[in-house]
């Protein structure tokens, strides 16, 4: 009999996937295996349906009333960030809280704070839920209802000869995470990024609009893992060129300081939840300029070709180091 | 400082709600407060949201596969109760499964199982969610999108003269619980009513269709709790007459076997997932005609009045006992 940990979470996920009736309908164009569910719905529109579930003690600490407050932010960004990578806008969602007996209702008010911070910053209201009493830790479950009227951005959209972009800047939230766990010093706007990430909404917006974007995904568990889940999805290979990562200014250093390789913190760290995507061949240039117009800050990274795998490259030359994403099993 | 237990489940809500940024707006026509949220989409269709998260130990306890069958069956039954309170219909859920280490991908299957058979019985395509470790006992969140093309049914919908209804039978779900609790043997079709609850899906259609309906609820909490929720939403009194309370045939004698108070046990004792409605004066001949048409099973248990809070009547004499619904807190 196989156990949960020889499986591992997507293991899980696909051998889960097989015991449910065909979740890909007429009506649902994406089940399982995307950021989001996907439903083809009324007048051309596409909805999002998305979904979290955060424990104490695996995804978030206890701590102060402050503390408390970016665990609400984060919990509602986490999930917005799924609805970016699709090219959607928020609707709404429902929060699910679990409570310990010994949880204090300013705690509770510090963490509603937190999300009600992110539903206005993103203006996405939360609009129901449900809040019991827990035997385990803090327990927070967060849906997100989203929409487009364009085509939404798919993890399967890439084909060999896209270019491979990033938005942002990667391994900040990371470092600060670990600098954080070995009781070291961070510049206070990397905190940031660990603490109180932004889901790129309106770039993912921009992407949506701009109409060659093959595939998208939004970078949680790190770029090797979750572009892992791209090339499988559109059954493709990748090769990135390494020292074109865009990284935090100042991050060799820093990485070297709080004792932490700069690469893995990149690849492996997670967390960033900047835009991760491809682009379709001769759409490089007039996407340059259609970026700096909005402001959307955007790197080329590497390329999808045909085969299976990632390829790292640094300088040219590829490199035998395997990174990996974070594991849940 | 005011504790979480001095508050209470629904003292909590409405002190959370005044944290979160207005949920009602154009586009949400009913947010926190009733069996769903409530979108008003477009084509006149409005849309349903709504979410629980359930706890071992809590909501329900670990066993044999079977048993796990019966959760999953249950966690996705009492989210359609909430769908077919407000006449709809669903169209697709998420799952959240949070893990313990002790967990055995055996369990995780038949879980799975009762998920997918009532997925497939009530036409709601499982289309993803979020799987991954708890430190403590299994958890499980499960959201459910649905719509209608017709006025959805509130809570805040009652009037006074409207007659009180409820569909099928109360007490059988909370006598089989308690039988269980003692040990005690009691037919197979009520331990089902506990076990796998068949949420009133066709039932809360047919209600819609017919237009006349003022307020409906599902039964979750018992029905003195859950009619006071429609009391305090729609600004009126309740009185009802405890002999039309309709129960299982043998109740009585059933109850006095096991210890229970009958009353009790369908007032307060809830997991009956039955709805509970109000119709408009005048409406009862046509409906009962409608109801018997559709094999729609109902009986009038009592009348909304101007004023506030329930009266209970036995054979026309108001009797002064209270009775409440169960309580998280």
């Amino acid at each position: 009999m196989s156990r949960l940990s020889d499986l591992g979470e997507f293991g899980l996920i696909a051998h889960l996937e097989k015991i449910l009736p065909g979740g890909v309908s007429k009506e649902w164009s994406v089940a399982i295996g995307d950021d989001c569910a996907v439903r083809r719905s009324s007048g051309g529109r596409s909805e999002f349906l998305t979904q979290d579930l955060l424990f104490e003690g695996v995804h978030f600490l206890p701590g102060n009333s402050k503390h408390w407050e970016t665990v609400g932010w984060k919990a509602l960004a986490v999930n917005l960030s799924d609805i970016a990578a699709m090219g959607g806008e928020p609707v709404g969602a429902v929060i699910g809280l679990g409570l310990p007996k010994r949880a204090k209702l300013r705690e509770v008010e510090a963490l509603y704070r937190g999300l009600a911070r992110a539903a206005r910053r993103f203006s996405c209201p939360v609009v129901g839920g449900d809040t019991n009493r827990s035997r385990g830790g803090w327990t927070l479950a967060v849906t997100v209802l989203g929409e487009t009227r364009r085509r939404p951005l798919l993890r399967s959209g890439a084909r060999p000869g896209d270019s491979l972009w990033v938005t942002g800047e990667l391994g900040g939230a990371s470092l600060a995470w670990r600098a954080e766990r070995k009781g070291k010093k961070i510049p206070a706007a990397m905190r940031r990024r660990l603490l109180l990430p932004t889901p790129r909404l309106e770039w993912g917006g921009h992407l949506a609009a701009f109409g060659e974007v093959g595939a998208a995904i939004d970078l949680s568990d790190g770029l090797a893992g979750d572009l892992g889940h791209v090339a499988r999805a559109s059954r493709v290979g990748f090769d990135v060129d390494l020292e074109t990562l865009p990284r935090p200014r100042g991050f060799a250093g820093l990485c070297e300081r709080v004792g932490v390789d700069a690469l893995e913190a990149m690849l492996e760290g997670g967390e960033d939840y900047e835009l991760l995507f491809t682009l379709r061949a001769g759409a490089e240039k007039a996407f340059g300029d259609y970026a700096r117009s909005r402001g959307l800050k955007v790197a080329r990274i590497g390329r999808a070709r045909r085969g299976s795998g990632i390829r790292w490259f640094e300088n040219g030359r590829e490199i035998p180091r395997r990174f990996g994403g974070y594991r849940h099993f």
